[in-house]
């Protein structure tokens, strides 16, 4: 099996290392010696993490995915233009493509699951979500007998360091942001970590491969965690929670939601544990109940053992011809987002006079909204009361609608913040 | 595919039920109808979990395993007798076998492994270990990239229960047995489970997976959590440490150690926080790192779920004949007990005497073990002192000889206790 290389960064130079070290073990499972002999990078006199002693070199991409020698290409080079256009040929060509690239996936999946079907090839990207964790492999093998009710993952690395930071050391985001960039775990550019798009590539492709349904990347609802305070981490500890930056995806009866946004999560829930730079996804099917799947959703060697468990299948001929592992594709309506139902986290600042609380909570009776916890902290220097509460299960309209209610009461210092709890069960 | 079922109980009834109420989110998967034609009881008359509408039920078992229309055989029925003989029986007959039975598989994997190979047939067994969670798939597919380094799994969810109760309630461990009895988590003979033999059954085939070897229950080192006591359990909460029943295989340098017994894990680490009767495995791979796989390891509808992955497996061709996914299986050699390398707990029951700890410490340095934290508990009626310790990282070998002769000492008033630690890093 001759297999050509895009990109030679981090994850390339993480596949090539994986494979020598691990050629061995990985002859003894397949019975195959798997082998890069092309590798296409931007500059060929730049320094790498891994040898390339015996894989010819090209700066012209295109010459590898038209290459007749290569039976299989890894596209491990991001952006989704180029590589898209590059991924096009090669299946268009009749090569199996493996991709470690979510944007790519999340946003032209449906067209490239599509052509590979058309061309009998395989496309897979077990890498594109949690890196090493072979999630995407769970969902399709391992619980194929059941009707997935939800996905709820910690998907983004960045956005796990920095929350347990600000938990952990009572700091604020952007203190929190920088020393994450200083330790070259957040990008220069932070925007796509901190605002969910990278979460919200992943959560398409986990929602539509534990549903079996086409990508649907432009209907995630998405918020970052630039706004989370230290004062809501405080908050959310002192309650029992833990805030965690998750991408959710539920079936409710049919209809799909897809959001992406921090969560308060019960520190007795698993996922609530889960932290730094660590992802995990938890599964909730209609047989087995709630599955967790944790590793490292970065780096260059897990991020490999993702990529090569995907040649593997390949090679060995496990891997399914079907489009996101399903047979048929079903379609789903999105729930609008006014009827997703959630408890919800509210933050107040209001003018210490009396009968807030109870104007408070009359408007929230008013809705229907039942108040499950609330903590109200000691009056500040400007003389102002510092509440959280905690609201049962109401759907998303109700709660908006309340705090605009609120929000017009003349004590309110600032606006109300509102954070969706998951209680996972 | 025509399907005959040995065992329509718990497992069997379960499977009967998912397979009904999931038929199109299955056919919509696999493109294909799975049903359930004959099924083998006990007693035709007994009442069911399970509608039996459509099922040609027999007392004959081996008329299932020699009918000429079935394709595939699920044994569900436990013990190693008869349910051997049977699945023999189907194997030359040519027909794949699902089985749920880690009895079976661990103390007859291998030739029934070698049989199936030899008829060119699957013998598929995802629900032997940790119920519903797809750990066997997950080792063979999503980590065949990986030099697996470690396995450690809470692989008995009766055990896990004790033992959590235990911890939150301060109850000693003959109370909450006969709670767990008293709500069916524990059988009447609870020996299997407390003693850890059922986890040693487990252990030994996640065990065979991940090295790729001949599976070998006969080796494992085995020990209950009978002995543990409710001073054990509160000195561990003391120290950061949580006490949960592992099951741990490494492969250090190609030397195999494969151990059940308790363990104290620190607290910080995910495997310390799978509580109740859940399970859970962490998979260390010297690629993708930590991973773990957590949900619930019994149950009706739970195992079901990962017979039937089996099954949809097996039907959609995805399945890999290989033995354990292994095309050439390794030799390893087991290492002595006395090499294994571990961190340790010792708890004592000392006369408090002057001079006891300086006498205990300096037996365990003249060992070259050093003491990395001591939490004495007040003296007692009898004027004795509680004392637990924490080592650094020493051979078994090493500690036991120290054990002996701390225990040599006038002032040691009963055994000392001694347990693993495994920080798991």
């Amino acid at each position: 099996m001759n297999i050509g290389i895009l990109g030679l960064g981090t994850v390339g130079g993480g596949v090539v290392n994986v494979l020598a070290k691990n050629q061995a073990e990985i002859e003894r499972r397949t019975g195959l010696q798997i082998q890069i002999t092309r590798a296409a990078v931007r500059d060929s006199s730049q320094s790498r993490i891994c040898p390339t002693d015996g894989i010819l070199l090209t700066q012209d991409a295109m010459q590898i995915v038209n290459d007749a020698n290569i039976d299989v290409v890894l596209e491990l080079m991001g952006g989704t233009d180029l590589s898209k256009k590059l991924v096009e040929t090669a299946l268009k060509n009749g090569k199996h493509v493996v991709s470690a690239n979510k944007a790519l996936i999340a946003t032209h999946g449906n067209e490239l699951l599509a052509l590979a079907k058309a061309n009998g090839v395989h496309l897979l990207f077990e890498a594109a979500v949690a890196g090493g964790v072979p999630i995407l492999k769970s969902l399709e093998q391992g619980l194929s007998a059941n009707k997935i009710e939800m996905v709820a993952g910690i998907i983004n690395g960045t956005g796990n360091f920095i929350l347990t930071q600000m938990r952990d050391k009572g700091k604020d985001f952007n203190d929190v942001l920088q020393e994450a960039q200083d330790l070259g775990y957040a990008e220069a550019d932070p925007t796509f970590d901190v605002e969910g798009i990278d979460a919200a590539h992943k959560l398409a492709i986990l929602a539509s491969m534990a549903f079996g349904c086409q990508l649907n990347f432009a209907k995630i609802s998405t918020e970052g965690i630039s706004k989370i305070s230290n004062e809501d981490t405080a908050f959310a500890t002192e309650l029992g929670y833990s805030i965690k930056h998750l991408g959710i995806a539920k079936n409710i009866d049919g209809q799909v939601q897809m959001r992406v946004h921090p969560t308060l999560i019960p520190k007795s829930q698993l996922l609530a544990n889960v932290d730094g730079v660590m992802n995990a996804v938890l599964v909730k099917g209609n047989a087995v109940g709630s599955t967790l799947y944790y590793g490292a959703g970065a780096g260059a060697e897990a991020t490999a053992s993702a990529v090569i468990a995907d040649l593997v299948d390949i090679a060995k001929g496990t891997a399914s011809l079907d489009i996101l592992g399903w047979k048929t594709l079903g379609v789903f309506p999105n729930q609008h987002k006014d009827e997703i139902e959630s408890v919800f986290y509210l933050r107040l600042l209001a003018a210490d006079t009396a009968g807030v609380l109870a104007d408070i909570t009359a408007i929230l009776a008013s809705k229907n909204i039942s108040v499950e916890a609330v903590v109200q902290k000691q009056i500040d220097a400007q003389n102002n009361a510092h509440i959280a509460i905690i609201t049962n299960f109401v759907k998303t309209g109700t709660i908006n609608a309340a705090i605009a209610d609120i929000q017009n009461k003349d004590f309110i210092q600032e606006p109300v913040k509102m954070i969706y709890v998951e209680t996972l069960d």
